[in-house]
């Protein structure tokens, strides 16, 4: 594990430039919007399956740092958008963009970087890099437009949960790889498979995010120190694994009765501060991971395909990493 | 004149047709929202400029639909996200998408369309398409982050508007026009001047669309019957060029009064009803076309390098319906 965050590590100020590069060339109403929300840090994940992804399939060449440059400037565009949707007051311990500039110009510039991703993508020419892209932020949308139509819903499929985190989180890490494939012009069945591995890794990322939901923070963090689960997806209406396994665990009477009291939002704050602590107190948190460990046997089988490389061995400990992360 | 209208109305059908298909690929959660903004109407005006482009240009093949209706559903994309921005009620007489679906939804299917629209010209397999569009939704955004750092403004430079209306709306013009060109694989002098008509066509456009807010409304329309002028954007902070006209006709001390109160937003009903009654009596909206006109004159100058053929004629006469337009 210490070699891939020794090389994460090492790319982030390479990635960082190129964003930087990229940022001087937004429109300059949009700019420091852009400048606040890359600036509240992220660990340029993406960039960086990008660049290992591409690597691993042979490209050698400087526009993978591009290609990560605009993933990450997207991701950043829906950030913009999605803590206005939210109402989220922090980004990454930060005052989030919508609190600091006004709302419609967060809107504006999220469009501008998001146009500014794809005008970055198709500087290289590659119709499939345009296209991939571009499927990746309709999904994202998608994905979102689901997770606000469950907010509150008294009942939650894991088919339903799936369906909305595949698009929500998991399709930007799918593009990330894929992009990389591509770039790389890797026969169809690698790029299928960087696909499969960055869909299936992006499945799992959301999972442990929700897991960690139901965990007290690492400690260094904003909330740290309290040492109680954060709860915020129960608290905004979310029903995430670790809360359908609890459900699952009490009678029906009662796990009915809690259902139509978190859908109208009448749950009282101790009893969420109990329902959190049960969750993590029961194992429901841990028994969440273990299924985003399925998917990321799953991401281990697609990588398969790759040939043997440095830089496929640190694609999978992106798998263990994913699984075991505590921030 | 009367051939130009011909001819949109004989294109409208497969326009919408190209449209109708694209709606059905937007994700399930955004093809109600693009169905409303999209059923709302509209000339499709882009779509036809793209269309009369390409053909003027030698190409003979179905792709121009799918360019136009890509530009199209862009277009109402931003339509969506700008209605919330301005909190419009209204959108072409019937009501606003975010009125009827919540604003979130609105937002995120907006994000869908423009991903979709991106997707449908990433399609054809030339990255000079993809590159146009993207840089025009980047213009467009930009655009509206200045219209919005104007608002209320004491006061504001021809250049100033100028540049806001260059990115809100004649980017978008232009790319309609220049997707036409590419995608007839002209020569670069001939997309360049494709592009030159559509921006300078764009302006005057919007130019044309302020004056017109200080007319009485059309009869048929929303408002007819009142007779007096709409006056929306003074109402909503907004200095165009025929309130620029009445501001310079005052003497310094009335103008500075009055600037300060449209600046505070403390203009009473009865004051800017007699403003609106003032521009439109004393000729300043038609002032403010004569200024549009100059923009045409460049629009049909960018045009002589077009080789003469029925579509040229057919855009040279768009700059007369523009000039003349009276809704």
């Amino acid at each position: 594990m210490q070699d891939l965050r020794n090389s994460l590590a090492e790319e982030q100020p390479r990635i960082n430039s190129s964003l930087q590069l990229a940022l001087r060339e937004l429109p300059p109403g949009a700019r420091p919007v852009a400048e606040h929300v890359l600036a509240a840090g992220g660990k340029r994940l993406r960039p960086f399956l990008t660049l290992l992804c591409g690597r691993a399939l042979g490209c050698r060449d400087s526009g993978l740092y591009l290609l990560g440059a605009a993933v990450e400037m997207l991701h950043a565009a829906t950030l913009l958008h999605d803590d206005i949707l939210d109402n989220s007051r922090l980004r990454r311990g930060k005052p989030a963009a919508h609190t600091v500039f006004d709302p419609s110009t967060v809107i504006l510039a999220g469009d501008a970087m998001l146009a500014k991703a794809l005008l970055m993508v198709s500087a290289h020419g590659d119709p499939r890099l345009t296209a991939c892209i571009s499927e990746a932020v309709m999904r994202t949308a998608e994905g979102e437009i689901l997770e606000f139509g469950q907010l509150r819903k008294a009942s939650l499929s894991h088919e339903e949960y799936l369906d909305m985190i595949t698009g929500k989180t998991a399709w930007m890490l799918r593009a990330s790889c894929e992009l990389g494939a591509l770039r790389a012009e890797a026969d169809e069945d690698l790029v299928r498979a960087a696909a499969s591995f960055g869909l299936e890794l992006g499945i799992a990322f959301q999972i442990v995010d929700d897991a960690l939901d139901f965990s007290p923070p690492a400690s260094g963090k904003e909330e740290a120190g309290t040492g109680k689960p954060r709860g915020g997806d129960l608290r905004e209406g979310k029903l995430t694994p670790p809360l359908l396994f609890y459900l699952s665990s009490l009678p029906a009477s009662e796990a009915s009765g809690f259902m139509e009291r978190f859908a109208a939002d009448l749950l009282s704050e101790a009893e969420m501060d109990s329902v959190c602590a049960t969750v993590h107190d029961r194992g429901f948190a841990l028994k969440a991971r273990d299924l985003a460990g399925a998917h990321l046997e799953r991401a281990k089988a697609a990588l398969r395909a790759f040939p043997p490389t440095p830089e496929r061995d640190l694609l999978e400990k992106m798998t263990v990493y994913i699984q075991q992360r505590d921030q």
